[in-house]
């Protein structure tokens, strides 16, 4: 066969050993944290009919669906979120789910996109996602601030704030500035950008959608409202009481702030901001998003709201839903730049060095003792000089070697060396497994 | 929008709360046991060019090759197995990588295949790959036996057996009955679907392949060869001594079985069967695949061997490897029919009782407080009947239920009811959750 250029599509990644082993630990944290919380997991395919996904992700999403080449009759594309296959899934087995039905979902996404992969854009990367279905209570989504509040925590955050909104405010702020209920989600894209492009941009945002300045400064004005929870929604009752939404979006707000702070959520950690839009269409109550108030360009690690109309598109019947999403790519470069990641290049604790001969007999065996201890353990695969497989422990940061020469092999001991310190004694082959298996414990 | 019926694509599948904790159950084992022998984790990406696959798996692998749609001058194709993947990745990174270089990885693989779900064949399913590469010795291969071992233990597995044989007796043989080198693949093939169509079958397949009666008779004589392992390898060598590969194979076999049981695994539970072939074209030494012999319908649960060859393909340069596929699909049905999986519907621990008013607020604190204990806690959402709670509990299958009446929360105490025997007591909140706590840990 003919040689071929190894290489990998820009936008994909591999990961390898040290960047998985990063990975796997904020993954195990956040799994933690879902279990916590009564969570449990789900996994759909990565392949669904393109008529499931169509349509849910506004026009520029549609063009970011990867289609797969024609298959006999079928129109097949790849998953491009975690919330619409579940909410696919939620409309197929609604008879038989216990409700509420609280999952969560750890799998990649792929989109067709022009990658920057300094920003941290992919065409695949994992997302991250916990659900709340069947249940209309403020409760459920005060459920997702705290659990929200909790990864964050489990992972080492300490300054942090949870963004919340709610779409009923800003439908509300819609209908007071003049405009038509149509036209919410524009003013929510136009909100959404103003982390980008600033709150001049916005304004010129709005002007080109065609609003006209009153309208403008009348959504503005509403906006720089300022004050405590309380306070701040007293004002917005008084100034927005009698559009429409308003009463009721501004009493489930206040009710899911009294909840977040009851389920032990620190005050500092979670903030009504009336700038908090969200772009996503699909929304129709409380909205969130965490961001790390010190790191602005980091941007958003989690983000989510009360979807209840979506899965009725699948089921005909409207479940209520909601949820977060955890940017995995997004958390991982932050805590890369805060020098949060453990750097570990290996998870072996021993490695067994490779005499050959009838050195290598008893070797073999105490790596085998070793690994029954739960101890994780190498031996060298070749007989090759001391240095050499020192060497290799070293470079690969495995902490303890076990040497056994014609010496030990013939006494039934071992030398163990500390790499770190250089420290050596030589044991018996039962008393060097249990020292070892204490180290464990530590 | 227009109600779209939900459904999912044939031999694609959504896993369902109760299954995806039965199958991180047995994915938590399989990588407890990679760990233990010093295996690391690596991921590829789904998408990879359509010519890094093309041409590994043989033509009618080539056909099972999901494509996706032409995407901007780029012909790309869905990750079939995660041993190309991986070759291609040793091929990128060489000179970075630490050899022997051992990683594991698990990950879905698509084929457009038809799918028969009864036998377990599906168009998405996860691969569970350990592999060495860097590594010539045999050490290396009775490693990978050793951990095949070591994860079949893990997983509950009683009596099994790991087959073990080596291409180059296998090559050895062809040449003996009179073949020539390059017959040796279709030879492979033909013993391979010995389980599938017997021994008349596999006589018949080597006709059809224009091999001649007196060619398959010599061929099955090698094959029915007995006897002990050093009476057996004997008997080989005094057999086919002269053919090419077949002192080094039959040497090589020698040193591998015997690493194999000083590595600790029982005598039961591997053996040379010369019977054994491997479909796969790849394969340049040692193979070994592990089945049930009081299950022989349930198939093969793991497979592999050594293939020096094939990541030359991509690097221009031969660098050895070995390892080994664990078919989890396969494993899950297998501990399916044999009762081997446990049933949880949940992993919550207790359910904190929902009576609205003052009462939430105690108890959604305690809620906070049992989950920061690391306890597993959820709360009912709506101020429901007491009735309608339990119920839920007792249907999700939550052991234990914490109930905040009118007087508890006024005297700060919790009544904790165990659902499975109704017994219930009323405590100081700080002692219920001593009490869990250790409940938990017991």
């Amino acid at each position: 066969m003919e040689k071929i250029k190894p290489r990998i599509f820009s936008g994909t990644r591999d990961f390898l050993p040290e960047e998985m082993l990063q990975r796997e630990e904020i993954v195990d944290k956040i799994k933690g944290a879902f279990r916590r919380y009564g969570f449990l997991p789900v996994e759909t395919p990565a392949i669904e009919y393109l008529d499931i996904l169509l349509g849910k992700y506004g026009d520029e999403g549609d063009r970011m669906i990867y289609r797969l080449a024609y298959e006999e009759g079928n129109t097949l594309a790849l998953r491009y979120d975690l919330t619409v296959p579940m909410s696919r899934l939620v409309a197929m087995y609604h008879g038989q789910l216990q409700y509420p039905f609280k999952r969560y979902q750890i799998q990649p996404v792929w989109r067709s996109d022009r990658p920057q992969i300094r920003q941290g854009r992919f065409r695949e990367f994992y997302q991250c996602d916990a659900d709340i279905v069947g249940s209309e209570a403020m409760l459920a989504d005060a459920e997702i601030v705290a659990l929200t509040n909790e990864i964050l925590s489990a992972l080492g955050f300490e300054e942090f704030v949870i963004r919340i909104n709610h779409r009923k405010i800003l439908r509300a702020i819609t209908l007071h500035s003049g405009l038509r209920l149509e036209d919410e989600p524009v003013v929510c894209r136009c909100i959404d950008k103003l982390d980008k492009i600033g709150l001049d941009g916005v304004r010129k945002e709005m002007l080109d959608s065609g609003f006209g300045d009153k309208v403008a400064d009348s959504i503005f004005d509403v906006l720089a409202l300022e004050g405590g929870h309380e306070e701040l929604l007293n004002r917005l009752l008084s100034l927005l009481g009698t559009a429409e939404g308003a009463e009721e979006g501004i009493g489930e707000t206040q009710e899911l702030l009294q909840d977040v702070g009851r389920l032990g959520v620190p005050a500092d950690n979670f903030r009504l901001d009336l700038y908090l839009a969200r772009g996503l269409d699909y929304y129709t109550g409380p909205i969130y998003e965490s961001v790390l108030p010190a790191h602005p360009h980091i941007g958003s690690l989690t983000g989510g709201g009360r979807y209840d109309e979506l899965i009725g598109l699948y089921s005909g019947i409207d479940v209520p839903a909601t949820g977060t999403t955890i940017g995995l790519d997004r958390m991982f470069a932050a805590m890369g730049q805060l020098g949060m990641l453990s750097e570990r290049r290996t998870t072996t604790r021993v490695l067994v060095i490779n005499f050959g001969g009838e050195e290598l007999a008893v070797a073999l065996a105490f790596t085998g003792s070793l690994r029954e201890a739960g101890i994780a353990a190498e031996v060298y695969y070749e007989a090759a000089r001391l240095k050499k497989q020192l060497s290799y422990a070293d470079r690969k940061g495995i902490p303890y070697v076990a040497i056994i020469g014609e010496k030990e092999a013939k006494s039934g001991r071992v030398s163990i060396k500390k790499l770190a310190s250089g420290e050596q004694e030589t044991l018996p082959l039962a008393e060097a497994l249990n020292m070892l298996r204490d180290k464990e414990a530590e």
